[in-house]
């Protein structure tokens, strides 16, 4: 006898599984949700598949998103350790990785995460041949070359985060002294991720009009208002932030899930990411820094030619040599 | 010398040029229209593309548009005479037609419009052979149909916008009578799109509750409190719009854009659209009727079995036995 | 000499300090920053406010929040230990609450947040006269009972966020046994939010069509295909989720934000919430229970008369009556 | 007998009638519409009233825009001759007005404007005394200064729509010469709205990258790439669409409907539009032309100095005394 869903519903033809706007999140700690988490209520796709080894917090994390799906215009969520169900995902964002344990060097640390990655890049384009890879885990630059290397994807596919977020702490910081929007405040910082990244002062500016424009000291020494502590205050904002609360979440979440909108959408929107740099600034080195890209369906497709001083290239080629030589030291 | 844009600008890659979220709509009158603003202010595509044979008028409606794209999330708008334009279209909106002259037998009427979609369906068809077909022009179920034969895809990939719009009019006239929110108004109307639709009275609830557990004549002529009258209103409610502002354009738009939404999004939500009926609530013959489906990225999955009563399907049999007549003496 | 910023900008007029969409925050925890991220991002308010005791907590909320203010439409952020910062909130979440000790009874957990209470309510009502309560807190019911005693509010203006969520995820359920999506899948679950819940299933329905016209046994222990698995699993859900990842967050988080966004935009919208239900379904006590109700700027403005069977009625007044004993020994 | 809606619901407290994000808009023609859909859609008020003395069209595209309340967050919609209805509107928008008659002048054609506007200005201010005017009729800047005349109200909540407009459509123009989203192409289009509008060139960036690091020359006659078109085009923009389509609507409709949001939601954003300008830039006269300006729920609060060359400062006091000129022949 038919079943009450047969007498329900008559199938016309079945249903498509996977949504032509689908996302992987590999890692479902605090930042993998948070990117999770913003795809979902932003509408940026309506097919997310959550990765992870753990398996109890990954079914546990899905349920949650699942019993929120009729408040998320009825995204699908799905969660897995297999890789399969990650197939034909339009972006691949990838959170996992281990942290710097204590007396470890940054290569040591690299090595292991190198290691991580051998077990979910290739997965990751195993199933999504196509897809672009967004890399998220730190140091994220040089986890973003890993990613390129084991991915064997163009260049332009695979994006780390990079200053995205450096950028919209800087321009919040900026709206706080300003009393102006975040989104009327422009800043870019630039190079890499952290603690030494480079923030770009000749640019800075609100409607058009560079804070340079009164004062050509503006982020440097001889500043009397001293501009310069806002770039301070970003670098030591996630040390901030993990120290008061324990790691950092929505900020980045939400800075990845405009990186993503910006992608699938086609969007040609320009954003500070992590790319490969070699040829742009006199970098020799095969690295990937951020610079302002232009990001579309098939990833990063320009990159803005800024005009930096002497100070901002010296500190750009000191990262682009030290992440030299840490992927020198890597075992693939 | 390079020019200011190579300077500013280097190329990683070439833009893709299709959003895979791309929609077509055919025709830029007031309904095409405010289908596509509709689409673009609800972000359910990035990439819109408008097709017509008024070359002023496109050509108007689409740099209107586009001087808001800043305000669109950055939404691509194209528009064209040349079907070339909307290829690899994920869903193409039909919105041309003519309008019925004085005099006019209706079966005149549909084969002037079958002779227009004689230049438009298979030419969408060509360029997205994937596409699904979403049919806004009236006739809508028979024009549906034609649609349908013209473009020899499976009959889930060509849909009517059908009753969807007059399920959202009955809702709002519930609303202001119950004083409660139109989305937390229930009912159904189904069958064919105008005069001759049918509101499904045993279904309309609030919060699971059927106005019939009250009074089980709601919706008959033995109702003192004539409820029946919000059908009536409904069926008169496109003719009072015409005769005072001369077109009915925002509701109709916003009906289609969340159909397309629905669709694009993969998400299986249930709408009252004109979908073949063949083989449903003992209809024989091979004609398109608005009823309950689920949609998805491959149009109409699902349709929803509902109870009818002995009048709601003399009233939707006959729709069918007049739509197939006119539908026997078309010429393709 | 004029600072940069005076130099950059003149001012007209002084920026306003509160915006009118103001929402309170009280309790950081996972379930307090699941709803203040899910209000920001679904852009319900654009003036959020965190209230805790935990100061550092607090401010490393607060920053991460904020960091991301570009990505939420410029909203503000603040945090404060002071209630003087929720000065002219037009809604107040309270997530604030102890969680049970192993050994303690029901009435010392509730006399202990009732204690917390004492502190929060007075406070936020001295700040806000006009705001309206929505408390989340559990176990919900009773302090929202609390809640509306220590406020002094008309008792349409305090609400538990109940059963909200409950029915969430029954749809969700639901929708994956029909493969519908959930928001087309309809179902209310009302009462005392938890384990004693009540399933309405006579109004359980897609497309207005309910499972018991199919089979009157459905949702009964006589139903053979088990439909009253998915409310078992509804009960267990919350269990679920704390064990496999030591917390519920976002769904909870998701339904205060969609009854935020329903009170705040005057929507008449139906949502299942507690509310003070003396003289419906014939309970006596002076309790807080779920039941459908239309919400507006004044909080509950309707309430939606269901027919409830037998057992349905006395698992609702067995609830009032444990409740109604809980309060008797509260001390205020 | 109790009715049945008496019998499905129970009253706990009347509704409220006005929501406290109501929008007023006078005059329903193609302006006005796209003015009321786009805050619609954009979900900036849930609360939306029309005025126009043209009875039959107000009630038509009132119905119209209700029948769409389902797929609109169920957003309430009225209409009115009277404006009793405008009762405690947040913001009043004026898109209604006379057009310019073959062979008026422009003193004849504001003239017959300012005596439209006394039976509009006066009535708004009566029933919302704390309302925020957003005038969008052409000539947009004298007829702001009207209504700032007429309205009594502080000039910072008194402002015209002026030449936000003109720099989306400039930006967008700018996005298409470089391949990049309109919303990471920056550039202020400042001064009269229409054919006297000025180009701040020295402002115009991409990522901080100013066109003019490249060139200096960009802008001006020396220009070998003609970059100064793209001005020329938005001037003529205007034209071209009336020309083509009839008249303008969706960019209009989304520039009014961003900067009610910006002022709704108390953003402090940065928008180039029409505000009192004596005093600044070294204008004597009592005029409103636009400048960027930061705008929240008191209308503009700030106004960002720009550096301007003595051409452009020329074009804005010829501007000046033309305007100034023509409101000193105004009849109040």
């Amino acid at each position: 006898m038919a079943t009450l869903k047969d007498q329900l519903l008559t199938t016309v033809t079945e249903s498509v599984p996977n949504g032509r706007n689908k996302i992987t999140v590999v890692g479902v700690g605090q930042v993998g949700m948070a990117c999770a988490f913003s795809i979902l209520t932003n509408h940026v796709s309506s097919d997310v598949v959550l990765i992870d080894v753990m398996v109890d917090k990954l079914k546990g994390e899905m349920l949650d998103l699942q019993h929120g799906s009729a408040f998320m215009k009825n995204a699908k969520v799905n969660a897995s350790t297999d890789y399969a169900a990650t197939e034909n995902s339009s972006l691949c964002i990838v959170t996992a990785g281990a942290r710097q344990r204590e007396g470890e060097t940054r290569l040591d640390l690299v090595q292991r995460n190198t290691d991580i990655f051998k077990g979910i890049i290739p997965q990751l384009v195993k199933y999504s041949p196509n897809t672009i890879l967004l890399i998220v885990s730190n140091p994220v630059d040089i986890l973003t070359y890993v990613a390129w290397k084991l991915s064997g994807l163009p260049k332009n596919k695979v994006i780390g985060s990079g200053t995205n977020l450096d950028s919209a702490r800087f321009r919040f910081l900026l709206s706080q002294r300003l009393n102006v929007a975040p989104t009327s405040c422009h800043g870019w910082i630039i190079g890499e991720h952290g603690d030494t990244s480079v923030p770009v002062w000749s640019g800075v500016n609100v409607a058009g009009v560079r804070l340079r424009d009164f004062d050509e000291h503006v982020g440097t020494d001889k500043d009397k208002e001293h501009w310069n502590e806002l770039h301070k205050q970003v670098v030591e904002s996630a040390y901030e932030v993990i120290k008061l609360k324990g790691y950092t979440s929505w900020a980045i979440g939400l800075s990845v899930s405009h990186l993503a909108s910006a992608i699938l959408r086609n969007s040609n929107q320009v954003h500070a990411v992590s790319t490969m740099v070699t040829g742009y600034h006199g970098i020799k080195e095969e690295v990937f820094l951020s610079l302002p890209c232009t990001l579309g369906e098939d990833g990063v497709t320009h990159i803005v030619r800024q005009k930096l001083t002497d100070d901002e290239l010296a500190l750009l080629h000191k990262s682009a040599a030290m992440m030299h030589e840490v992927q020198q030291g890597l075992k693939f």
